[in-house]
């Protein structure tokens, strides 16, 4: 059994605002043939998933798509890919999701990422540990990594940005529309996230553009003095009559990876590979992200293998197929 | 017949950046027992029409919706309405419609409707005249009337602006991905335009998103000195990249409404009717737009006639019956 | 002024079951040069439209498609269509439109266009007469010339169907669950249709399945027997619980063009053209039909003109630049 | 660790046409304080899946979706549902899915369910064995329990028909022309097979009607003597030209639940419970199919717990909390 799942209590998490738990699994895939008594050490990744999902489930049994255990072994025994221990915790929260940076509105993920679950995996595996990890991940896992790599290059010399939220103003702003109907029609954000959570239908279509807004929000303009009813964060369009709110707006945009990346290029030429990828359907536009996040990188000089493909967001692991023997390289080259 | 339709060559348009035609058809409609030779005169309004619409459409033929003089025959008839002249001009133009704006990028058809439309039928109708008209239109025709009302109280004393354009981050950004993977495929919005005129389909689904921000960008960021190839206009995101260009939206912003109305709240002060109403459905979001629109009006203590309504943003003619009466009573009022 | 309305009073209709009206228009178009009194004879064609379309929509004004008249006139400008004279009725019922045949749940549209629209315009206008004249139209227009020709080769000697009806599962059958659902909120057909007709807006887009198929069972399986609730229609599922009734669905087919060729194959022998058309992407799958039609009428050792293109259902009056040409030659042939 | 994984080898499944695997996945679920060596015996349930899936995603991870062994281990805590075993095999193969018939086009998975699993677990596991199962599924699943309910009442004395495929006409005549259009482009119904699966990404939007199809007519008219390149099956419509083929649909049709009825009344009255629900918003129109099915067999006098409920098709794993405990009632019943 290749994947081993954990239960680990968090000490970072304990009082989010959320009320979310602290207990939590994590899922750590190892190579065929890992002895945990052995001298070998592997090169060790951080997954993260994208929103509304868990590490967990990287692992999923589904007929038509191949699951990450599969598809490691698979390029492993093939030679695509050297040995590899992969790390997938559990970052779900109630707001949908994560996007793996620090918020009042959520919990401090970032530093759930940094200070718990990588020396957990690095005191427990056998892992080229901390400062040779690397990180990658879909959507907001995307993102997710290409912020880490940013912000944490103590921590990661590799990533991976699938699909990653960037361009804020075509990834975001298209789900306001639904997200400030569904708001009114349920009381505000607050009052629309019970009657979420009151569904036992979670999926239902016309959630996920609320709930998605309600996810950016709470990450991305948190705010502890704002009131409940609205989630203790600020809003970028007033919930009342629509109006754009630039100044909230703009809290917003410096999470913007393509916004960041003057202010942290010397952190990311830290890094020893950066990979940027996106379908061109992608139906959060997020391949005129990728080619805006390139753009800036490149003209801060930093070096990014970006791919573009025919397809969409969703269903998309099969490039990882190209992003994975990329990092663990530079992961090994960085020995 | 009460339909006249006139062919009037402009001078305002002469020289016009996209190559227009200055002869345009302009439809007057005069009520039943209309005497050019009479004392009487009349209430008289200007229509403008949304997005790729023109004058003369108003008055088609459709078993599935009533025209606008058959519904000023039924509504004058059952004396809903008093008799009433409607002048409705042609202003369509290559970029797929009319804001109603003077642009360097489009033409000056602000100045084409106060300066040639209005003095045309005030001249050649038993109209009372200038200064004493009223403005209606659905979309960009209900941006045009909220648009004119603010800039020209001289010529108009009343307004009705249905499912206007309002709040553009809402309603013009979502169309610009599809715009942005549009144009990249055409080779630039320019190379895109001269193939969206060489498709015999002009109402293709995939074109309208492009189409709509083409005429849109080269009303609100028009640059004589920016390149033909992108209809000498600034874009606000790039469209090698996508990068969001916060100058360039600036631009555009002064022309939302909602912004406007800090700097013409005295101008707006001088009318008697101010008419706004959405549906609730709006695909645009454009009730949000209403919604922000009212607000601003009356934090600067205007009086607005505010109505929602459970519709889209299509097919929504029978709302002229709301506005008309109230418009033709404030030009009655004003005598 | 090349298109002249006409207003005519129809004794066919009198007494209609869906209480339309008997006073309907004709648009009747004439080329440039036309003269009633001179000697000149001209190739003369029937458009019918597709549903909930009536004659006059084929002149309407939009800048978006060239209007018949225009279309006709810039061809017959340009050589490429002979002068012809083109007569546009109105068949639009209470159900939406019409299929242009006789049925006792909508009316004798057969014979109207028969026994009166033909013989006004051969009686007024200087026709090449009965029997000589050719059919076209679009989607229940295509259906309505197809049908016409294989049941009054009398009169017609040519026609083009363009997207036209065939393959009734293909076409209707995806249309049934929505309509069931709508019939079953409403209280049944009958309740639908009033409740239709109350709404001001009659283009909402979930109201066009099921009033497409209040229209096409009040064509083909009309039951006088049947009860007024039911719109005196046999329906070919159940109402109440959605079973499938496969009598009900044998009287639909047989006014399937398909189903039809082999009873009418002596008659269509007698045409000197057909003209089928399809778009690849038709969003009522008649391209299939089309291929189904095409292939039953060359089995019965018909020639037929068979195009694709590559377009959708909608906004495609451009195809009839291909039809007319053949059509006119096809009278001119016969004299 | 509550679910099982047992793989199995299968001589039902030996040689089948597609080249699936014979030796396959069997969750099994037991309920907490299960003993193998207890002398409890447990009512045992057979849980069949919906197309593209297969046993072991009823227990995946997803915090949006509570897993089946959750459900179980909540609702038994809860004392809503007695301890329970529930089997899960995996019916999965190249054409998408299974209904879980007997066929040439697929394999014998009536027989690989009957003669194969549930002797397996009868034999392994503490069970009530064989002949007081329960099934119970959801889409193909819930089609799959209504027909082993109908078939084989010597297995099986209960069953749950969950948003089950039923009149044919409105559940699947919908996708074809997408299918056909699919076929077209690939070559024919194997050659889209063929490149289906040749796509890293299976899940794409435009592959799923093509393959539902594919899936359809591979169980329903499957025909040994039918071309490789036709999957040796017959198709309701010709491929080439979209023509109906009656005696192909009539074929379907004898597989059809509603069709089924009447000449399987008599094994339906061996069981002790049928339940139908499906949504009322289901989008392949099964709540029709549900209240089609549910009249036919209360015509032949068979006593149903029909539920509606305000959903579509997807995501309703929460439906199961009101049928097992009615399949468990009814299995300890009978003892």
């Amino acid at each position: 059994m290749p994947v081993i799942r954990h239960r680990l209590d968090s000490k970072v998490l304990a009082g989010n605002v959320l009320g979310d738990p602290t207990e939590r699994d994590l899922h750590v895939y190892v190579p065929p043939g890992y002895d945990p008594n052995g001298t070998t050490r592997y090169p060790t990744v951080l997954a993260i998933t994208g929103f509304t999902g868990t590490g967990g489930m990287l692992f999923n049994v589904d007929p038509l798509t191949e699951s990450l255990d599969h598809r490691l072994d698979r390029m492993i025994a093939a030679g695509a890919l050297p040995p590899v221990i992969v790390a997938a915790p559990d970052c779900f929260t109630r707001v949908g999701g994560n996007q793996y940076i620090n918020s009042t509105g959520t919990g401090r993920y970032e530093d759930y990422l940094v200070d718990e679950i990588i020396p957990f995996v690095d005191t427990h595996y056998r892992t080229i540990p901390r400062g040779q990890w690397a990180v990658f991940g879909k959507s907001s896992g995307g993102y997710g990594s290409i912020v880490l790599g940013m912000r944490r290059p103590d921590v990661f010399c590799a990533l991976a940005d699938h699909s990653g939220d960037a361009v804020f103003e075509l990834c975001y702003v298209p789900d306001f529309p639904a997200a400030l109907d569904a708001f009114r029609d349920a009381g505000g954000p607050a009052a629309w996230l019970d009657r979420y959570w009151r569904d036992p239908n979670h999926k239902r279509k016309e959630h996920m553009k609320p709930l998605n807004i309600v996810g950016m929000c709470t990450h991305y303009s948190a705010n502890p003095e704002a009131p409940a009813a609205h989630l203790h964060a600020d809003w970028p369009f007033d919930l009342e009559t629509g109006a754009f709110r630039p100044d909230v707006w703009a809290r917003w945009r410096q999470w913007d990876p393509v916004e960041m990346v003057a202010g942290h290029a010397d952190n990311l030429k830290k890094l020893r590979a950066i990979y940027v990828d996106c379908g061109t359907k992608d139906e959060f536009a997020l391949h005129w992200g990728a080619r805006a996040l390139v753009a800036e990188l490149r003209r801060h000089g930093l070096t990014v293998v970006h791919e573009e493909f025919d397809d969409g967001h969703m269903n998309i692991p099969y490039r990882y197929d190209r992003s994975l023997p990329l990092l663990v390289d530079a992961i090994r080259a960085t020995r």
